[in-house]
């Protein structure tokens, strides 16, 4: 059996700093955060971005995890160069071989601390769980999305990636750390409890579904001509009800929520999204039954079977 | 009499971006604010570094304002030449003369509004005092500091920075957004009183005076090892007692207040100081009479004499 090796992944966006600064300091003091005994690697998604105070150089690099024919070593996009790099090292296959990855973000919108996982892989559902059923984190589940895709945890077998908001890019916040070093150290319990084959399930997951998203009010010439509402601006992961306004404009106009389903908006006003044409994302909520299946397909990589 | 124009700044800093959306809209509807027929010019300071989302390209534009000699339209530096390029077009003795300046900024501290002043020019104080007459806002008289010079303001016979957190950088918001546009027609219509000697202007002066900045904690390589304490974060303007935490370790190390004079914090925690090595500033609360000259000055300036 192979050693089962974590790779913890700060700053894939450089301006995300607190995970950053959280793993220089554990570099400086071993004894910071319990990994349980689990060998680890920690890596700096984007240190030029980070250099730079920006969220990346060339290309989002948490969206330049393509199939592996596209990584390149040698392309001149800093972040497709990383990518591979990064698989290269620590990719199931790489010169330090990791069978799990975890990415520590942070947002501007008021998500709280919670899990993205990215589409329906057991393992990570399995985690996701084990999690949720410690701390009651909400879990976005991204999917169906074509255009937002190559996401770094999707080059290993299990993977989540952790949010936690609100802050500033570039800004460091106390809460902020230590959620991060929370959920850190929890995850690395409940891998270790996994190893040691003492783990207990719950027998549901509370599952927010990714829908769409949407845009904010435009121009014709495609300029942002609308803010999030007030009684919108920090409400995520509140029920939105038809006719709930969503944007307004100077001139008064209220653009509302007009869908006949009560979906939950995660995401905001997340800084970085709207770049992208992402005001807010919409979630169904949804109840799940936990599946067998998941957990045999986290003990087996965790045991590497 | 040469007429009265005012020269209104937003996007000095290219990632507080609320000033410069509203300027960018109003430019669509020119109803959207009052100025109450005084003429003015909106400038937005750093489009580049508007475009680059960042906060300037080479250097901080509100900090590049230097003596005129050394003001150079052929620098390669982008904001010293840009800096050139501002005071060549609405400088006093500009293409377009202005007499006032006022620049929209915004701030990641929880500084609510405030206006800062820059030395003690009669005229600012003055126009400060007529708007926090108006609408209480807190004035930061920022002087003695020999490392932060160069600011727009001081290019021009007389001008304010407005400043309103806390914010994002990079992040629109419908309270700052609205913020802005109240205190800007406050301005514009205080201005206008003065100009038609409408003027009332109150007997005392409530300033908070810069004493000095503190860094971060640092350790022996220089970098930045201990955060802004929780009891601290947010709590801009709140008077500092002997022994009030200011900072924390990972290792529960705590760096406390240890002067003996009750000194009020701001900007703490602005995230575009961080590399100025600035964790807050202090400043002590002062009650001043209003003095004549000031307002002889303000009239003057106005009205052209």
């Amino acid at each position: 059996m192979k050693q089962l090796q974590v790779l913890l992944v700060a700053g894939t966006h450089g301006n995300e700093i607190n995970g950053i600064w959280l793993f220089d300091e554990w570099k400086k003091s071993s004894f910071l955060i319990n990994t349980y005994g689990i060998k680890t690697f920690k890596v700096i998604g984007n240190p030029e971005a980070k250099k730079a105070g920006k969220r990346y150089i060339h290309h989002d690099l948490n969206r330049s995890f393509k199939e592996e024919s596209c990584l390149s070593i040698n392309s001149s996009n800093f972040e497709e160069r990383r990518a591979s790099e990064i698989v290269y090292l620590y990719g199931e296959a790489g010169e330090n071989p990791c069978q799990i990855a975890l990415d520590f973000h942070t947002t501007t919108a008021s998500m709280g601390s919670c899990l993205v996982v990215y589409g329906r892989r057991d393992a990570d559902l399995a985690l996701a769980s084990l999690i949720q059923n410690q701390l009651g984190l909400p879990i976005y589940l991204h999917e169906s999305d074509q255009e937002q895709t190559g996401f770094l945890v999707e080059s290993w077998p299990c993977g989540l990636v952790i949010e936690i908001g609100p802050i500033g890019q570039g800004l460091l916040n106390s809460k902020i750390i230590l959620q991060t070093k929370l959920i850190l150290e929890t995850l690395m319990e409940q891998i270790h409890q996994v190893k040691n084959l003492k783990l207990f399930f719950p027998n549901k997951l509370i599952i927010h579904r990714h829908i769409k998203s949407i845009d904010f009010p435009r121009d014709e010439e495609g300029n942002i001509d609308g803010y999030v509402h007030p009684l919108r601006q920090s409400k995520d992961w509140q029920e939105l009800k038809k006719n709930d306004e969503l944007f307004c404009k100077l001139n008064g106009e209220i653009i509302r929520f007009e869908e006949d389903e009560p979906y939950i908006p995660v995401f905001i006003n997340e800084a970085a999204y709207a770049e992208k044409n992402i005001a807010m994302s919409f979630t169904k909520r949804e109840l799940w039954d936990f599946q067998k299946e998941w957990k045999k397909s986290l003990i087996d990589l965790i045991h590497q079977k």
